[in-house]
């Protein structure tokens, strides 16, 4: 029975820095990456952006994998000239198929190592659930964000993001080079037990599904008025409490009402006051302090774990 | 007796969004930023970097004050103009006289509230030294290093820099924003009682003196090829021991000999074991993964303090 082969992608943000080292490294000694006998593709995923220490050069990369945007000639920047090249070649149905697509990130928030899931495809869930049951990382379920579309592992028929943090842009870190390596590893592992049929799955997955994100305080001109409240840092995957100081401004004694946290006036539901991606600097321009989950644990399906084995045993 | 104008500059950088952020608010909110009575002229460094947030749009800001760079008529990127321009306008010659110049920084390194002052001006050493008996904040005397010139301070005939750490670029935190305004206030407290003549020094000044500057391992090609060792990370100001592991790389088991600190090997004095700016990710392209200085205490000298009464009071 063959292997599909996995599609391992770096630098997808091109001052994410700490992935495209490691892969850099899996080039020159491929034995210093665990592939677990899977024929694995290790792919820059924007290399200009990376040589230039940008995020992206005309705009993000892991927001244009939306068909139509793919589809739309007149679309013709950098990065959609590179989501199409990286398809041409790696889609399933290109000269180098690839069954699987793992995109490895680094955040400024403290996201401690993480698995980005969008949607609830079957194969996905199976290779998260998976991954959760040897580290215990925690998943970020994205799904029904009209404003965050078109990211790159939607277009594979399986795939998630590995999201390691908090690491300044464009700097090297120990750990989250080891933690990436890790989570890495671990997905192939998972990816091979389905392979050959030996796969069992936890009986459960825990999952923080997004409801939505809030931006920081804005003054008329658009400007951030006030920056995450001290106590709110760092505490991505912590539950908020009524009332509890979202936002803070060098000037004001004290924060306003508006300012603390209270899910009905931000117009979410009780239950999403779970913080994720709590300052991540890219998302300014996005418009987004932190988002907002609700946290949910599911039984395991056995369709997940058939979808996934007859993904890789393709 | 006048006092004399005050420089405060920030967004030097214009990925170092902290100060800018305060400066906007002590423009629209005087009261919010204590002068201790001064005149106090606030300033946007580099406002086009900033509006791209990127450190500098052609060249480094704050390398650009060097006299022979700005006498050279061919050197016309747009850092070197606007190099030019603030002198114009600030120098003690200009049509809006500064004095003093403080200009504010933020840093990805954990060098938490620091001051940063550029040789052994009498007036900046009392500045700082009245900074350090106030708030104990540790000082970085960058001498001596023909790699690194041209900052924007020493065109002004007092100045230094306020350093906060550790945040990353392009991002509001707390935390950075309430140590630069401490630092920044109690500079201005100490130049107000320079100018009013009531300043009376601490009897002494701890400094960590620059020796010099260590990069990561690279490979034939340029290519960092390991990073800081995470026992390193966020050690700033702290001692150095023999052997202590600098470097890591995700590949290696252990730490090759040449990678462990060895002042001697490395060409420094054995007393330049105390590292700062240590993982700047600016400093990547500088070649810098941390600097090595001696830490020396020098007795407060009465010239130091006459000379920052005369240039506050003029």
């Amino acid at each position: 029975m063959g292997r599909a082969q996995v599609l391992v992608v770096a630098g997808t943000h091109g001052n994410e820095r700490n992935a495209p080292a490691l892969l850099e490294r899996w080039r020159s000694e491929p034995q210093a990456l665990n592939r677990a006998g899977l024929p694995v593709q290790l792919v820059l995923g924007n290399p200009v952006a990376l040589g230039a220490n940008r995020r992206y050069i005309d705009r993000d990369l892991n927001r244009c994998f939306a068909p139509d945007l793919l589809a739309n000639p007149a679309l013709q920047q950098l990065e959609m000239q590179r989501a199409r090249e990286l398809l041409a070649e790696f889609a399933p149905t290109g000269p180098n198929p690839c069954a699987v697509a793992i995109d490895l990130h680094s955040t400024t928030s403290g996201m401690g190592n993480s698995l980005v899931v969008y949607g609830r495809r079957p194969a996905d869930l199976a290779l998260a659930a998976g991954i959760q049951g040897r580290l215990g990382l925690p998943i970020y379920l994205h799904e029904a964000d009209a404003a965050q579309t078109g990211f790159l592992v939607e277009r594979w028929p399986c795939g998630l993001v590995i999201e390691v943090g908090p690491v300044a842009q464009g700097l090297l870190s120990a750990s989250i080079l080891r933690q990436t390596q890790l989570a890495l590893e671990a997905a192939l592992a998972v990816l091979a037990e389905a392979a050959s049929g030996v796969l069992r799955l936890p009986a459960g997955l825990q999952v923080y599904r997004h409801c939505g994100s809030v931006d920081l305080p804005r003054d008329g001109t658009g400007e951030a008025i006030a920056c995450v409240h001290p106590a709110l840092e760092r505490q991505d995957w912590k539950p908020l409490r009524l009332g509890q100081p979202l936002f803070w401004n060098p000037a004001l004694k004290g924060c306003p009402a508006d300012w603390r946290f209270d899910p009905d006036a931000l117009g979410f539901p009780a239950e999403a006051h779970w913080p994720v991606f709590i300052n991540e600097a890219a998302y300014g321009e996005k418009g987004i302090a932190f988002s907002l989950c609700r946290r949910e644990r599911w039984s395991s399906d056995a369709a997940w774990l058939q979808a996934l084995q007859a993904l890789t045993a393709a």
